[in-house]
Formats: C-alpha cells, sequence, structure tokens
C-alpha cells in the first residue's frame, strides 16, 4: 500500500468521525502516512480531495522532499503550530489533534495559533494508530526481513558455540546484536535481554557480567530492526544438562506458547488469546509465576496496538502482527518465555464459515511464523 | 548530591514559586530526583517538610526499593493519576505539574481523579530541568567517565588503524561502538555518525556503506553512556593527503571553536557565546555554511538545557555542562565539525571580581575539558 493509499484511508475514518482534517504529530504515525523518518514533522490531512501537507525543519528538507516526493513540504521549525495555522487558514471548522501525544503546553500553542480562527481543536487519540494495526504487504515484507535477521543471528551465535558456561551475560549480548547487524539489520529493536540462571526469572533482566553456568536457563529476548520494523523472538536454551524441574517449566510453557498461538484467529478476543495461554499454566498450579500479559503488536513500534492481556478489550484484526510469549519464572531458580512474532491471517470465506465442530477447519488459514528458529528445548553442551 | 539534597531543592523551588507539591512524571527528571531508572515511574514532592511518595508498576518493585530506599514507594500501573490522588486527600491546594510533558489526555486523567477534591493543578513546565542545568559533583563524576570511555576508544580507533581508505562508513562506526563498550560504557549515547567525503558535508549523516577514500574529510560525532550520563564529542580527520580548501576550513572551524570555548563564562548570554564562534566564521565569509546552534547541555539526556544558539535567551550557569561545536559544511564538497564537551567552572570570588580590562583575568577559573581527545589536524596514513 502506498503512502498515499494509507492517507486515503485516514480521510475516510475522519470523515466518518465527523472531522474535516487532523494534525498528525505523533512521529510514527507521520512516518507511516507519509514515508518522512525526520526527528520533526507533522502532518495535516483534509479529510476532503485537498492533499496533505508536511511540515518539517530546514535540516530535513532534502530528506522530506526524497522520501515524501508527492506532499507539499513545508519547512517551519514549530511543525504543528504552523500546521494548525494552515487548517485554521484553509477554513477548516474540526480539527483532530493526537490529544494522546500532545502535551498541555503544546495545545496551549495549538489553541494560540488559532485564535481568531473558527477552527476547533478535536479531541482524536489512536485514530492513526488503529490503521497500523493491520499490516499491508510492504509492511509485512519487512517485517519478515526483520525477524529473519534476527533469526539468522541467533542461529549463527548458537553455531559457533557463542552460548556456553563461562561467558557473561553481556559478552552474548553484544556478539548477538553484532550478528544481527552481520544479517541484514539496520540496528537493534529494543535492548537485548540475556538472562542466566536465577536471572532467567527476571522477566526484563538487563546484561550484566554475571557468568553463564553449566545447568543454567539462559532467556535470550531479542529483536532486529529493518527500514523501521520491529521483530520481537525469546528463546530459552539449557546449557549442558537439564533438572527435572527446568523440563517441566520449559515444556510447560512451551504448551502454552502453542495454545497461544493456536488461539490466533481474526475477530477472537484478546482477552480470549491471553487466556487460552494462561490457562495452561495455570492448570499445571503455576498460575502466579506468569505476571505479564501474552503479547503485543509489533510493527513500527516494539510494542504496539494491541495489547493482548487478561483485561484487554477487543478483538484480534485480520492481517495484524502480534507477538504470543507466555513464561514462568521461579524466584531465586531461573525461568522460560518463548516467544515468537505471527501475522494473524487476512479474514476469507474459509474463516467466516468455519464451525468449530466441523472438519473443514482444517481448510482454516493459520498465522504466519515470522520468527522461526526452533522451539524444542535445545541442551547446549 | 545526594537525591534526598535534589529534592530538597525543589522544594525550595516550588515553594518559591507558591506550590504547595509538584506530580514529576518526566521519567528522567524521576531519576534525577530519586535515583529510580525504570520505565515506569511518577513521584510526588512536597513543598513542606513531607518526604516524597515514588510511584511505580509490580515489574519495578525490587528495583525501586533498592535504588530509591529512602522513598515510600507506592505500586500501581497508572503512576501519574495514583499519586494525583494523593496529593488530593493530602489536601494540597496547588499542585504543579509538567505541562510540557503530560499530555492532553494525561491531564484529563489527573483532572478527573482530582475532581471533588480541592487541588488545583498549575502548569510547572521545566522546573526540574532548571535543577538539572548545574551539575553536581556525583554527576560530573559520571560525565568525566563517559567522556574518558569515548576519549579511550577514538584513540584505540585510531591506533589501530581503524579509519583508512576501503572501509565503510558503517564499519567504521560499529567498531567505534563497540570499542566505547570495551573501554568502559554501558552503552552508546546517540547513534555514531560517521560521514565520509561529501557526507561530511550532511551535519546529520547517518552511516551507510560508502567507502572512505584517499582525500577524504571523515567527520565522526559520537558518545558514550555511564550510568545514565552521556557524552558528545565530534573529531574531523583527513585521510592520506589534504587539500588546500580542507585546511583552510579545519582551522577556521578550530578558530571558531577555540572562540566559543573561551567565551564559556558563568553568567554569559548564552546567544553571545554562540556569537563568539559564528562570527569567526562569519567573517570568513562562510556564515551561511554554519547552519545550526553552536552547542547545548549534556547530562542524564544528550541535548538538554540550555540551548546554545543565536536566538537563545539566559545566561551561562556556572556548574552547567555543555558542547561547543561549530562546523562549516560545503555541500557536494565536504564538511568539518570539531565539538568538545565542557563543564563551566562554579562561580569563585576570582570571576566575580573580574574585570575585563585587567590583567588579573588570568585568575578566572576556566571551562573543564572533559572530552581530550586533541583537536589539531590529523591527517591519517
Amino acid at each position: 500500500m502506498t503512502h498515499s493509499q494509507r492517507r486515503h484511508n485516514l480521510k475516510s475514518k475522519i470523515g466518518a468521525a465527523g472531522l474535516d482534517a487532523i494534525l498528525v504529530t505523533d512521529l510514527i504515525n507521520v512516518r507511516y502516512l507519509s514515508g518522512f523518518s525526520g526527528s520533526n514533522g507533522a502532518l495535516l490531512v483534509y479529510a476532503d480531495e485537498r492533499e496533505a501537507v508536511l511540515a518539517t525543519d530546514g535540516r530535513y528538507r532534502t530528506q522530506a522532499a526524497q522520501q515524501a516526493p508527492d506532499l507539499e513540504v513545508a519547512i517551519e521549525r514549530a511543525v504543528g503550530r504552523y500546521l494548525a495555522g494552515r487548517a485554521g487558514q484553509g477554513g477548516v471548522p474540526k480539527l483532530g489533534f493526537e490529544s494522546h501525544v500532545v502535551t498541555v503546553d503544546g495545545f496551549d500553542a495549538l489553541a494560540e495559533e488559532l485564535d481568531g480562527h473558527h477552527t476547533e481543536l478535536v479531541r482524536a487519540s489512536g485514530t492513526v494508530e488503529v490503521l497500523r494495526e493491520v499490516k499491508d504487504a510492504g509492511e509485512l515484507a519487512l517485517l519478515r526481513l526483520a525477524c529473519e535477521a534476527a533469526d539468522a543471528a541467533l542461529a549463527d551465535l548458537v553455531e559457533r558455540g557463542g552460548l556456553r558456561p563461562g561467558r557473561t551475560e553481556r559478552e552474548v549480548s553484544r556478539e548477538l546484536e553484532s550478528l544481527m547487524l552481520d544479517h541484514g539489520a539496520d540496528g537493534i529493536s529494543f535492548e537485548t535481554i540475556v538472562a542466566a540462571g536465577a536471572n532467567s526469572a527476571i522477566p526484563h533482566h538487563r546484561p550484566t557480567d554475571a557468568v553463564l553456568a553449566s545447568g543454567d536457563f539462559v532467556k535470550i529476548d531479542f529483536g532486529a530492526l529493518v527500514a523501521g520494523y520491529h521483530s520481537d523472538m525469546t528463546r530459552t536454551f539449557i546449557l549442558d544438562k537439564a533438572a527435572e524441574w527446568q523440563l517441566e517449566i520449559y515444556q510447560l510453557v512451551a504448551a502454552a506458547q502453542r495454545a497461544g498461538r493456536e488461539a490466533l484467529h481474526p475477530g477472537a478476543e484478546l482477552r480470549e488469546v491471553d487466556g487460552a495461554a494462561r490457562q495452561v499454566i495455570a492448570e499445571a498450579g503455576y498460575g502466579d509465576n506468569f505476571g505479564h500479559g501474552l503479547g503485543h503488536g509489533v510493527g513500527l513500534q516494539i510494542h504496539e496496538a494491541p495489547g493482548i492481556g487478561a483485561t484487554s478489550a477487543g478483538t484480534l484484526l485480520a492481517g495484524s502482527v502480534v507477538t504470543v510469549e507466555p513464561g514462568v519464572y521461579l524466584p531465586g531458580r531461573g525461568g522460560v518465555r518463548i516467544e515468537d512474532t505471527l501475522a494473524v491471517p487476512s479474514a476469507t470465506s474459509n474463516a467466516v464459515l468455519h464451525d468449530a465442530h466441523d472438519d473443514s477447519s482444517k481448510a482454516e488459514p493459520i498465522p504466519e511464523l515470522l520468527t522461526r528458529f526452533p522451539k524444542e528445548l535445545a541442551i547446549l553442551s
């Protein structure tokens, strides 16, 4: 989908909401709608046929012209304020703004700029984020590349014996990040988690000089960045030899993760997707050891809509890309998390006709696994 | 200075401003005032003798107790809203909030929480940032460490022949970032700029697969992160052989940078500091080729108060830490920037007694150079 098509979808959406235009100031949303990726920019999108206007400052004159060749680019320092003024001069009656992004001081500046115009500022939080939830073909291609870079880096790390007793968490983290760049990533998606032994029981442990030891769980949560798109994957290994309790919680988390993946139907209630995995863990008596949500959307941000948790409202959209990442954490001992990034299939007539008690269920499209590194328990020695 | 002393300074400041308490929701400000560095947190600081309250969510229970042992830690998901409620229940008449950080939706939530209480929300933007502008001894020690790690990494890179024709910008950038970690950095301060040849004329070029060639300028702008504190340094090298025009603009920028450093007196007008360097470049006829400000504050953020530019209001504070980074950029040919991070001396009786036309001016304390890698033109071969 071109940026122009994305803006077209936004026009329909804001028109239906009774807005005449929207001022987009969130930089990720600006990038999604225009292609412009600079650190200062805003976009004015009209509900009618008028073309959008991109504003940025002089540092980005060349870049904006290259990235958004189909748009008028206004060079201004105070980009939001300038575009609000444009909307006012253009006689826009109702101007939506991103009330979840614009600060109170920022709002004051917009209101001041519109003083004397007949333009009303209307809260329009999350308007673009909802569009971003469903990925188009171009986005999916970049998400696949990001996941492939991460897959290849982890495979390379394991192959070269990078996970072995005696190394520190920090060394492993640095090598893995370096390998992602070798395998085509533009950068890392977020700070890599490498957590060994008892540290693996800390869900978001930051790598330290702790040394990997025989018998340790090693939990690795990491991702690659490609053209702005993120990947997110967690694998947990065991070094040399596995204890009974380790095998037990590994298999439990693997079963829960499978249940979560299998619950990724378009239209499924988000809290039921979470529940599908959580139930497996709770029934085994470890419910209190899984203290976070099951997953989240992934795209131009590492965490984006939808959140998939026990209290999430809403349903899973066809074409969305989400993680499934249950974990069981035993404080002071160790923990396991297994996480994939998956694309929820687009709705098809098959899916619509599907009946849970019907054999034709095999025909229902299944989620596309984007992170493909194996999930079978690997005892590295 | 302890976190408690920083909060004490804030108490005085908000009391003088007529506030009874302030809700701090900017995470960097929360860290500065409490030591807590998690990704969700807020702090309520009272003007009276009541101790501050830190709020964060369950993920950070242990970390918050370790990092802020002297504070009550409330475990809540909606941290700002919860603390606003505390202020309301505590009978706070005027509650400051960070209007440059709180979004319109966030403000609505605070106002809703305070409905029925006799607490007024008062805009208090930049209150903590002003305190942060003057660094205390502990901060200065960490800034020195960050600058030292960057110095050592660049020296190591040059010594091992890392800057030579045939390498790509990206390779150089990766090696330098890796060397910073080797030399004690916790991470990088911002995305490293390595810009060779004509790319050096782009002030904020991102490293590409462009290959370094003989006769190129190589401009490197980078920094290390130590315990949350940033360093910022730019050096420009020439590979193998220098052309006349290159020598000319290098010496010009070096002279401008010296003039900028020498203008760093406590109490100096910020725009005059900028002007001291800019004048040197303008008088040589390159004024249009220096299109950005002279510098900025550095601390828990890579860019913080004060900004030092041609239109900056205010004066340079004793004890602040700032960059001085003039540049001359010739589009399509190449550019030079030379940047240091420096600590402005604390006011002393010498400085106060100083008279510009008096020989005793030599006794005036001079800025401490934190980035010490040599600035003499290096033609690497």
